[in-house]
Parts: structure tokens; C-alpha cells; sequence
């Protein structure tokens, strides 16, 4: 009988774009479950977080309903409290054996309580890079191809580049 | 184009029972997603609440594999301000039109922000009971037919029932 | 030149009654100004605290219209740490030099801190009663001859007699 | 039978100035009546937020004392939590039909949830700035002229300047 | 070399009293090292708790002052979320290789995590119980043969049985 | 009879090193017993604040084993809410009498609560300073000799500069 392999990763998905989800089809192709975390859940409307936590879990879904892979969406609130933070992660969640990402602070933490922690492929850095879609976003350039389909959509239909532009207007 | 019907039902799910999983069955006829909210999230360790929300996402997940049904599993904490209670709910999740509750405060609350709120449709209430299969843990009576095969697996796994035994034993 | 006497009543005020406005008109002849400290504010639409506290922070504006006092309203939420109430209550209301409670907790929390308290003078306890209000509200009974004549328009406008009775109705 | 016209405006008030005097003066003519949001308002005893939400209120209420306006004055503490902010507000206000904000989160935040939004009329912003005055206070610069006589009264009632200059003075 | 040996103890102390002070005296001689953890550290003010956790933690240190054991004191608050409790504790403490309690969900929560629990050897349950000191306090009984000596002076100091006598009185 | 002195100092202690260690000296002289508070104590795993609240505790706890001072240590985390954190220290301490600060808020917010404050006798500022030790830390420069042998020890048993190295390394 085979052990199931579950595996979390945690990002803010500001928003989902298209070197995410070659990540997630990589990471896909090597367990048999992946937990997603939506890091920073409570923060949004703000330049560098624009979208909800309930937005972006939409934009996930939708992007990913044609991989062949089961997973689990979680909201993952900061907390302030470092030394905590696996514990409320570990609350949420299903049990998991493996954590990717590529962030300092993330990787000590689990690596402190005995988590094998590895880094997750990057596809063409340069392009796909949520700060570089969220400026492109602001400056009426061209997006939409570094995202998937189904997030076009997804910020459309919220209006999410309207936001955006809105949020960055001087106070008055 | 046919617009998403996408409801939200909220439930404690301690555990995940099969008048759970017939109700969800049901509506799953009804509309196109479905977001399940793990109420009491927070809660856990206790002889009403014994199992965490990780552990209750994992017997949902486990339980509609074979249910052709699209839906999000979202942990929802208590936070004792119903006021805001809604929005919290709307800010963790993608948008819904319908809920699906028989609890009269969440119906009061839903409906007060124009929500169609409906009565979920219960199935043998008599025997499908959170609350009854959680004494028969504790009386040592059977329990296994009364939920989901996946659900037993994920007890047996995390020892729940030993760990609702030892909940119950005195302080000393 | 004369001192300002300002004296601190905090309640619960669901709703917002007869016996309370005869208090706060007593107190009115003695102080320069009145905080109204609106405790458990985060609470509503429970059975025993229907009201939110914007909601009750009209009933009692609208009752003290005609009444020649200048007063504070203020939101007191809970917090479980009596200890520091006191605190959080100075950080939020303008400075006070008299508290007025028919509370042992409040009380003795303000008493420690060297603060005068002194019992308010109730006004027909046995009719004039939150409970007994809400109680009448719940059994068709009439209740509008309790309160104040704009509490009565305020309830209505919220429909807080059908929010009641709708939070007593059994779940399902 | 007219309906009430019930404008929100939120600011910081540190402190309360005749620009913001003015506005306020100016909203009267228009609306019914006026909630006054303190926001930020657990924040004091910084350079930046000087003034307890206490003082503050006092600010208020001591200026508008002689104007034709019946207002409500609200604490409204930060969440970090945008997406439930516009609800926090309105469980502790009584509700509202109009919003004034020159701030771009707190317009975008409110007119997502369907409120009109105005921009108040802001009145020589060169010289009515909280900024500014706090500025003339560290420096010994004459700040009275800039705010109302009772703000001057309650800052020296406090010793708000001492309190800024200490708070300014290098640690140790 | 030796390895360190450190207990961890958790209780209320409402108030310490000598079966506590036993139960102590005989822990010291099995471990290096006590952490002595102050639980429901931000009540206090009630029937039940009625002493802060500083003044709880003072009674600890002055009775424990000569018995050769060193310790340490910390608050630990109740969290409403229990499967991240023992992380919390950990977070403030030195790190423990035991832990003594003898109620069933602090041991379930520690051994859950890996942690060897014992109970504690109780002295005298029937005369040392801090439910049933309060209760004399309240009815003017004898108590203090109950308590260690310096318990007895912490409580006088702050006249505690005075407290507990005016948070009885009925609400008025 | 002699009234006791009690004293507190706060610190942040990342890490705990000689100039902590004489400042406490110092003071041990001045009073009786000393409340020493790990403020910031929910904050560890950052470059400013590498150790969490018990590693701390450990480290002051070591160090002072010789000194002959009686001393409580108590964890005391950031509240954002200036006004009453002097309260939130008060509720979790024992009684003090004089504060030992370098740091103008703490001074401020003591003082506006009729505390004595003094300002604690520095020690080699240059040398002995947090910052710097974490930035030999880093830099792999000697930082042995700024704090006491048993800190050494401490971080040493936590890997406590591998820790802050791995924090310190590049997002991927």
C-alpha cells in the first residue's frame, strides 16, 4: 500500500499568473495531493495585495480545473507570531509531508519543526512575477497573457484592474 | 450564457456524516459550485468539537471524490460579532447567491444582507446526528455506518475516537 | 471657575427603555456631561442582545433629544480581560471623574483604580426591564409603552421584533 | 414625510483643525446629520497619532458645540483587514446614506459596497494640515491659530505639545 | 554530561495554595528545572479567577522562595483555539522535555505533540482546592492554614477576600 | 519595616549581552526585586528579532544565576494600542514602583501614569548593542565576547546564527 504524499505550498497570489501554475504542474507531476495556501488571506485593496482571499482562491480553481491533480485551498492569515505560524497552518490543513516555496522566513520556520522544505522550479522569472503584472495593471499595458484564461476573467468580472488604478490615486 | 448558480452551506461537520453527504448530494443537483464553510474552525479538542478543521476538510475532500460536484472547503472561525460575521464569510470566499443553512442565527444574519437563504432537506435526522455519533464513539456502540467510508479511514488515522475517550476521562 | 463634572454610565441598553431614560435624566441635573458607554458592543442578534451597537446608539440619541445634557456615546466591546477594562474605556472616552453601575464586576474593576462610583437610582425596576421587554417582544405582548416613543420607531424601522422572534425559532 | 439624509466622514483628527472645521461646517448644510469616524483610533502617543481617540472626541465635541448639527462621534480602530472594514463600520454606526473621504482605500472600500462617495471640499490645505501643525508643535512654531479655541484648550489641558516633543526626543 | 531535565506545570493558582506547593516541592526533586505556566492568565476579577497574573505569579515566588528549585513563571492566556495551544506555550518558553497536569485536555494537547505527560501527585484533595478556598473566603471561613504564608500576605495585601465579597454582591 | 522596591525594565534582549548584563547589575544594588520584561515577545525569526520569548528567557535566566537579585521575567508583546499597554504590563507583573527605560515611548507612557522613570546606566553602548551582535552574526565576525558565556550557550544549542543566516538568504 502506497503512502499518500501531500505536499503545501504557500503564496500570495497576487494574482495567479502563468509561472504559478507551471509550478503547480510540476509539483503536481511529483505527489499525490497539494495543498494550497493563500498567504496574506486577510489583506487586500491595497496596490501590492489588490485581491481578496475569496478572488483568489476563484482564480486558482478556475486555473487549475484541468490538471489532473487533487488539491485543497486554504485561506492562511499572517499572524505576527512567527513561532506559531506552522501551528496554525498545521490546524487548518490536512497533514502533509513536503513543503515548497521560495521564502526565507517560510523555509526556516518549517525547516525548524522538522519539515522537508524544497524550492520550487521558476518559469521565466522575468515575466511571470506578480509585481511586474500588477505595475503592467496600473500602466495600461498588456497582462493578460501572463496570467491564465480563466484569471482574465476572474478580474474582469470583479473589475480588479479598475481597482487597482483607483487605489493608486492621490489622496485628497 | 447561462450565469453560475453557486451556493455556500456552513456546517460544524464534527464529524462528516451521511445526512451530510446526502444533503450536499442533493444540492449538488441544484446548483453549479458549491462552498462548503467549516464552521467553528478554530475549534477542536473538545467533546463537541473533537476534530480540527485540517481534519474535517480531509473526510469532506475524501467523502465527495466520487460526487460530480465543483465546490471550495473554506475554514470559518467564530468570532462573537455577528455584525460582521457575513462579511467575513464574503471576504473568504468566491461569491455565492444561495445558502444553505438550518441554523436561525445564520439564516437571520444571511437574510438581513438579501441573501435567499433555504432549509437544507435532512436525512433521517434521527440517526444522522453529529451529536448522537459522537456518544456512540464514547459508548463504545457502532458508529462506522453512520458516515462515509473515507470518514472512518480518517478517525482511524488520527486515533478520533481514542482521542474523544481521553477528552472525557476527569480531571484529576 | 468651575470644574466639569463628568460622570461615565456604561449598559447594555437592549433596548433602550423608560427606566434608563429616567436614570440618565436624574443623572443629567448633576453633571455637566454624560458618557454613555455602550458595552458589548461587538454583541447582536442574540436573544439577549439583539441590537447592534450602531443600532442602539440611535435609540439612545434620538430618546435625549429633548433632554438638556451634553453627552458621549461611545462602543465598549468585551474583551475578556478585566484586568485591563478600565483602560481600554479611558483610551476611548474623554476623562470622567464619576461612574455610575449597578454592576458588581464594573463596579469593583473602577472602585480598584480609585474612581468614585455610585449607584444609579432605577426607576420601577419590575416593569422596566431589558429582559422583560425582550420577552414581551417574543410573546406578542404589547411592549411599546416601555420605551422611549423613538426607540419604538427605531425597532421598526429594523424590524427588530420579527429579528427576534426569528432568532428564537428553532434550528433545523 | 422627508427621509433623513445621513452622511459618514472619517478622519484621523490629529488633531481636529479649521479645515476640518470647515468641512464639517459645510456637510451640516447638506445632510441631516453627520457620524463622525475617529479612525485609527487605537493609535496615540506616536508623532504621528499623538491624541487618544478619547481626546480627540473631545476635540470634536468641544468645536462643533455652537453648530447647527446633530452628529454622532464613532471610534473605528484599523483591522488590517480591508475586505470586512466598510461592515466593522456599520455594525457600529446607525446606517448611512453618504460617505465624504479624500482617501482612495476608504472611497474604493465604500463605493464597492454600493455607497455614494464625495470628496469634502477641502479648505486652505496649504495651512490646515494635521501634518503641519504637528510639525510648528515639535518646533516651537506657533500651531493655536490653525485649530479651533477648543482644541487649543483641550491640547493644553493634556500637554499634548510635551507629549510630542518627548515622544520625539532620541532613545537612550 | 547531563541533560538538562525541565518540567512544565500549568494551573490557575486561584490562589496557589499548599497542595500546590506540595505538589512542587515534589516535582523539584525529580527535575532540574520547573516552568511553572500561569493559565487563564488574562482573567481575573471573578468568582472563579479571581486573582491577576501578576499577582497569582507573586504568590508562586514569594512561597516558593525557599525550596531549592529553579523556576520559571509565565502567563499563559487562554486562546479559544486548541490545537495551537502547546504551540503558544512553546513559543514562550524554554524548551521541556515533561509535562505535568492532571486535567485531560492539557494532557491529550501536550501528548498529542509527542510530549510525556504525568500526573501530578495530589495532597489532600479533599482541603486544598482552590474552588473551595474561595468559597470560604466568601462565607467567612478559615483559610488561610489553607495557603502558604506569603499567599496569605499577597492576598491581604490587595485585600483579595474584599474583591471576591464585592464581585458576589447581586447586580442592582 | 522597609517597604520593598520593585523595578521594571523592558527590553527587547535580542540577544541578552554584557551591557543588559550591567545594566541589571546595577540596578540589583537600587532595589529589591526586579521585573524584567522580554517586550516585542511575540516577535522571533527576523533579522531584528531573531530568538522568540522562551530562548530569551532562557538566556536572561542563565546569565543572572550568580547575581544575587530576585527577579521575575515576563513575556510582553506588542499591543498597537499605546493607551493601554502601561495596564496590559500592569495586569501580567507584579506591583512596581520605578521603570528603567532608554526608550522615549516607554518613558512617555509611564510617565502620563505618575510613574517614576529613570533612564539606566549604559555600558559600552558601542560595543555592547544588539544590532551589532546580530550583524557579527552575520557577517561571521567574533560576538562571543559581547555577551555572557551561558548566551553563547543558548544560541549555540539553537543554531541561533544559522538561524539568522538562513533568514537572511535571497527570495527565490
Amino acid at each position: 500500500m502506497k503512502h499518500t504524499t501531500r505536499a503545501l505550498i504557500i503564496g500570495r497570489w497576487q494574482p495567479f499568473h502563468n509561472g504559478h501554475y507551471e509550478i503547480i504542474k510540476k509539483i503536481s507531476q511529483e505527489v499525490d495531493e497539494l495543498i494550497i495556501g493563500i498567504g496574506s488571506s486577510q489583506r487586500s485593496h491595497s496596490l501590492k495585495d489588490p485581491f481578496t482571499a475569496g478572488e483568489r482562491m476563484m482564480m486558482i480553481s478556475k486555473s487549475l480545473e484541468n490538471l489532473n491533480i487533487r488539491y485543497y485551498t486554504i485561506p492562511i492569515s499572517d499572524i505576527d507570531f512567527n513561532a506559531i505560524w506552522v501551528s496554525c497552518v498545521e490546524a487548518l490543513t490536512p497533514p502533509f509531508n513536503q513543503v515548497y516555496t521560495g521564502n526565507s522566513l517560510v523555509r526556516e520556520l518549517f525547516t525548524e519543526k522538522g519539515y522537508v522544505v524544497k524550492k520550487p522550479e521558476l518559469y521565466n522569472r522575468a515575466e511571470y512575477s506578480g509585481t511586474k503584472i500588477r505595475e503592467k495593471m496600473l500602466n495600461n499595458e498588456n497582462w493578460e497573457h501572463l496570467v491564465p484564461k480563466s484569471v482574465v476573467d476572474v478580474i474582469n468580472e470583479i473589475d480588479g484592474v479598475g481597482r487597482i488604478k483607483r487605489l493608486n490615486e492621490k489622496d485628497y
